[in-house]
């Protein structure tokens, strides 16, 4: 039967996708990429593209990525319908996520909107946080550790009260929060234990232990994380 | 040069693999897996197996899982010893978890025993929560939403504040530990709000929503994670 796939194509190796993630990229008709800015290549897609045949139809599409719901919501719902023509067509039809398709990703909403109407079938991806776990050895949880994930754009009382309770807290879109997220972690005493991973699993990657040297007026890429942890290892 | 891999093998479906994983899975020389209990086939090989030439030498280990680091360690130290001998000797080892190998796993004290002395390399993995996110399109965390994963076994009170104040909270190993969580939900009025899933990405896969049957007696399987989710999409 003819399927929307949404498929997590993981953190930007692309052997960090799925074997199942592969298989279905190979027999897809139609695949949709989101574009962040009109005309940018698609980040995803070129994680992807050692999976995507030449016969394969690319729909690029412009996801807004703005605050206000008024203004996405109508873009979104454009896409969400073209998609269920597409399948109802009997094409089997993906879009492609950086990471998981159930963290931090537009696929969430399209599959709200979306709805019941076709068949759907989500893919896991490699989280941004769980490839950095395992670049820099540094587990995310052990025993009876938590864990959070915390985007550096949540109210400060909330990043304060999971540095408070949890062993290790990632700290996610924190490029031009550190005004936020700095004074915090020094309240908790974790500066020195903060690890900064931009592009984890690029070429790219970079990768700091301790973020002392850090300003609150640093502009960082957009793809920088933050793990703290409490007890790390070795 | 002969390196020692942590490879994440996901939650189940063997397809959930990642590419990276299958490809050094294939060139292995010998490969370390868990086993719980004495005599019982590793669930970790069973998944990896479709990957594994029939040449691979496979050492399985037994890992005490019982809370006393005393009693555990000195086994642990024992296979540590073992695998550094093997990669010495120019053999490329690797040591298979289920889900992440940086997500309660055993792989994070062989990592800290192994130490520096040889080459290691950890592969990612899907987790078995991400992998119910998906299973149920449910998504972890959305815009400016936290998430926390949270073991049943953890005092009561880390559990009570991370359902008071995240969006989405995973609680894992629930099994024979209701009489502390269910009280928990229920004084947050999360009842209604719970996905409970076992076996996620398997033919034995259950899903409950709402957990309003449960009772502190009920004995769940020791793969049940709970989904707790303030704002499910639907």
């Amino acid at each position: 039967m003819a399927t929307f796939y949404g498929i997590g194509i993981g953190p930007g190796d692309s052997e960090l996708v799925t074997v199942k993630a592969k298989n279905i990229l190979q027999t897809l008709d139609i695949l949709y990429t989101p574009e962040a800015k009109r005309g940018s290549k698609s980040v995803a897609l070129t994680i992807a593209s050692p999976y995507v045949s030449d016969h394969l139809e690319i729909k690029q599409r412009h996801f807004p990525m703005v605050r206000s719901l008024e203004k996405k919501e109508p873009q979104w719902e454009q896409i969400a319908a073209e998609i269920v023509e597409d399948v109802k067509a009997g094409k089997n039809v993906g879009f492609i996520t950086l990471g998981d398709p159930m963290v931090y990703s537009t696929y969430s909403y399209l599959l709200r909107l979306i709805g019941d109407g076709i068949n759907t079938q989500t893919i896991p991806g490699i989280t941004s946080f769980g490839s950095m776990a395992s670049v820099l050895g540094q587990p995310l949880t052990m025993d009876e550790e938590s864990f959070a994930v915390v985007p550096a754009t949540a109210e400060a009382d909330k990043i304060d009260q999971a540095l408070a309770i949890h062993d290790t807290v990632v700290i996610m879109k924190v490029a031009r929060h550190l005004d936020v997220v700095l004074p915090l972690l020094e309240k908790h005493n974790l500066i020195e234990k903060t690890f900064l991973v931009s592009h984890a699993s690029t070429d790219k990657q970079k990768i700091l232990y301790g973020v002392s040297e850090l300003t609150v007026d640093d502009k960082l890429d957009y793809f920088t994380t933050l793990l703290v942890k409490k007890h790390p290892l070795g």
